[in-house]
């Protein structure tokens, strides 16, 4: 899946990925880091991110998405190491599933504080950092939940709903100043070591690197013609 | 504005607004009463209830929509008032403005979480009380932020788009229960004491009888025929 | 399902529905009679008209909603026996189902005209009728097809997506000039002689009286409030 | 704008450009000759696409996208010349403005023809040459006007919401026979010889090889991950 032209050059030298692991943020790790840019990622739990980073020489930092201190901090450590993040993608989200009826209000609580303030949270100090260079890029990524709310998915729906009213509001804001500012719906599962691809129904499920392809064409796109939003799925799926 | 059709019976006698005070809760307040239906309104400040209550006869009491306890003791109170509310209006909402580099960052979770937490934590009340009785309406309070997020109010487009994903999956999941999920979206300014309708450009700015009329509307539709979004905008808005 | 609020006044006199015949256009024709408004029905099979006309004492014309001539020709007779028609309604679609590969060119574009161009002459001619009188009201009946294309489903979503288009361009156009254009999504199947609610399944098709409700409701809007779009679905509806 | 990655090879070896001649459809023929794709080029006046021919050796045929043998005739003649074409862009539109009550009704017609139902003669024609290779691809050039209808654009509103629909419709009905379908919403002015890019607001218009870029893009997706509506716009434009 992976070919040649996803070594291409991105016009961007560093990147910062929040709520890095495994999945989407994993494959976009290995693209921008073949494509020579550097990149630092970051987990609430820094051992997550241990495999990754010895495949690609990604820098590791601990940091929680959802405290303001711990986010600057994170910056400040990403700077310190490989320059100003040009390229800052935010994949953490939070989910709790079952009935409204049944669901912790706590578990609620946090799961919209990770993937909506988190997010607010990263976008702010990106946007501190890039704006006054006048370029730079922001990545959202959002799922089926960002545009369509699921019965027994509420909690869920409410963090990626935010998600994309902060990835809207940041692109009206921030593109006339140079940045680039993308949400992605990932409509469909993403395959991974848990969740192989069905041999019987072949490209059912996600390719991470399919997906990281697309995040880096749209890094590559020339300002002129930005895309704000895309939508990603199997063609296989039903939407 | 407010007709004689306004004071038709609706299909249900108890109603519940949360996040009560002037402009469109009030109307909704009024025209509720009119009809017959037996209204509590609450707000985190119950000083700002007394009018609306000496005018309605409403119950008033006060409660923080971010309070899982006070939120279902605010329930508990209402039963014992008036009985298990049918209606349920969460009208709520948190807001900060400003360049997102600007905005506090506090202040951004608790806009978020008053938008939308609170909305689910009403909700959730709501729906367990409601669904043994399969039936009952939960209507919630959008805004033009609910669909679309602006340069400059990246805050309440989160707690907004979010709301909105609460309702659609709230829908999803209490519809085929008998609860009849709306979210409106108003889109425009609400005229009130400190902004009323300019004399040269008439109805510029959404009257609040009139908003509280299509929320009626709504609470009279036969489950055969529901809406689940109704956008609502002045005749002269830019959309 | 017909209730007394059903027969409260609408603030317009006159009524002209195009594309009518059973099912919705019959039930606002019932509905807009009782409430005292005067309504001429028209379709391209004036014997379908038979029955309705009967009924509500409706004056009932033949035209084919795709000839131009002929449109121009129905506003002037229903000018000439009710006055101008203050609420407009297109209630006309062109259906064919199949697989792209199997559609018969010519059906497809039949259909598209019934749906969309037909509209356009309507809504032309209503506009250039009630402009000079400051007020009215465009009524579009749109279906799941206005906003989700299906497999199968190609030329009925060419034609619903363009009557959508026409009436969001219709709305901006004509509601600063006083006219209220509104958009109906039917969002489910509606019942009908042949198609009987389910007994096990009781209101999860369409009550067309429903509907009616919600048109005249819409019809009731004060222009501070004007909906523009409005969707109808059952309860039980998956959507 | 244009850099190395273009020439990038793409997963089809031949494609068919219907409504060419400058601008988007131009740059995609240039994109796509020099990424090895043989490329032929249909508009109505062939004269059209002299230039264009004689820069990129497309093969240029005319044809009138609204006559169906001319469609069918169109594809057999590029079948004989370069293949079945694996890639088929419509990018033909059809376009009057004007306030609704004076625009001609016959001019209407044929601008919602040219752009939904030529684009269905052309998608019906690529769905039975690729369905029996289960592979292939077909894009569809939007507008702005494709999602929001606004005054004095009706015309063009019913053509692209319609040709939306169409998109969305035979993404749902090919996509799961192996055929990427993809709908692109040009969102702002497209630069040209007679719209060039203001020397004082640089990229307020989108360059049509960066269009391109996209468009090649999105052909290089593996169809685990496919979008199928990707929206394009300056950076500074207002959305």
């Amino acid at each position: 899946m992976v070919e040649e032209i996803r070594s291409s050059p991105v016009p961007y030298r560093t990147a910062l990925i929040v709520g890095a692991g495994s999945g989407i943020s994993a494959s976009v790790t290995r693209a921008l880091s073949r494509a020579g840019v550097k990149v630092a990622v970051a987990s609430r739990n820094a051992d997550r991110l241990a495999p990754l980073s010895d495949e690609t020489s990604a820098l590791a930092f601990a940091a929680d998405a959802t405290d303001p201190a711990a986010v600057n901090r994170l910056f400040e450590q990403t700077e310190a190491a490989i320059g100003v993040p040009e390229i800052v993608l935010y994949n953490a989200s939070g989910r709790v599933r079952g009935p409204i009826v049944d669901l912790d209000a706590e578990l609620v609580r946090r799961a919209i504080e990770v993937s909506s303030w988190g997010a607010f949270l990263v976008v702010q100090q990106a946007a501190r950092r890039l704006i006054p260079r006048g370029q730079g890029a922001i990545l959202l990524t959002g799922a089926t939940a960002s545009v369509k709310g699921f019965a027994h998915s509420s909690a869920f729906a409410v963090g990626k709903f935010g998600l994309r009213g902060l990835a809207q509001s940041a692109a009206r804001e921030l593109a006339p100043q140079g940045i680039h500012v993308a949400h992605f719906v990932i409509d469909g599962a993403v395959r991974s070591a848990t969740r192989p691809d069905p041999a019987e129904r072949p490209d059912s499920t996600l390719d991470p690197d399919a997906i990281a392809q697309t995040y880096l064409d749209v890094l590559r796109q020339p300002r002129s013609a930005w895309s704000w939003e895309i939508e990603l799925r199997p063609w296989v799926e039903n939407f």
